[in-house]
């Protein structure tokens, strides 16, 4: 089952964690590789270093965006070495139930990783493991392929009103 | 900080319970309190129960609507309960980061607590803690209330060519 998450409201990553842990209390096995997203920044990714049955990788930890708009091909570079890792994910013998693929959505929008290649492991993995892919514009073709989508879409947001973000809320 | 999932998609308890983890791996303190959702049913529940820092209660675990339509006088009893509960935790000394207050919308929508009172104790949750609540149709006067507003939007969802829920997914 393909599952995406995409849409610019709050709440994309934050489900896929919860995913997650309702995988892995049935008892499943989870993979999860994470993209622009640090290595222990996010307070999600203290605990879910300690938890059993789930293998967690991160690449690209720092985006462009975030980072004064420098380093595009770094962070291209490591998106590629990240596409490497799930093929090899894909192929592998390790049977994953789950595999959570966080903001590969933006590595396809800001072209550091190709949608038809992406697209072929997505359905490879898709052989033997529930696959989520989040992060916001989700393309069409992906949309095409998935079995639930769910558009996180902003009804209101405290970043609107000049408030910054919050540790425990956005980070 | 009030914050709202809704909508008709999913993702809605999925994302607080990625807050609930990311607030904890903040060594954030976090009360959850479930409506209509069993003990241990759902996977997360099982993890839940084990994590340092989270305080967990079930209420009303049977919701009328998946259980032929009857005991509606049963569930608003003990809706009724975990409201007074809320009630408590809003006045108590113990100071939670984070309160989740899983599934009140429905007990909204059912009428099985009232908006007002719910809207109180929201608001005095509100003074010391930051507050998630999670169910389809959030009522309007609850998103003005709140500084975070998500719908998780269905844009395609399995159930609707008639597969049916599965584990690790929908429970």
């Amino acid at each position: 089952m393909i599952i995406v998450n995409t849409g610019n409201g709050k709440g994309k990553t934050t489900s896929a964690i919860g995913q997650i842990i309702r995988a892995l209390g049935h008892g499943q096995k989870v993979c999860l590789i994470q993209l622009f997203k640090g290595k222990s920044f996010y307070g999600e990714q203290k605990i879910l270093q300690k938890l059993e049955n789930l293998s967690f990788f991160n690449f690209a930890p720092k985006h462009p965006y975030c980072f004064g708009n420098k380093g595009h091909q770094a962070a291209k570079s490591e998106c590629l070495k990240a596409l490497k890792f799930v093929k090899k994910v894909a192929k592998g013998r390790k049977k994953y139930d789950l595999v959570v693929l966080d903001e590969f959505n933006i590595a396809l929008r800001d072209g550091y990783i190709k949608l038809k290649v992406l697209l072929k492991v997505i359905n490879e993995l898709n052989l033997k493991s529930n696959v989520i892919i989040t992060g916001r514009c989700a393309p069409r073709l992906l949309i095409t392929s998935a079995d639930i989508v769910t558009e996180m879409q902003e009804i209101k947001h405290h970043f609107n009103i000049g408030i910054k973000s919050k540790m425990g809320i956005e980070y």
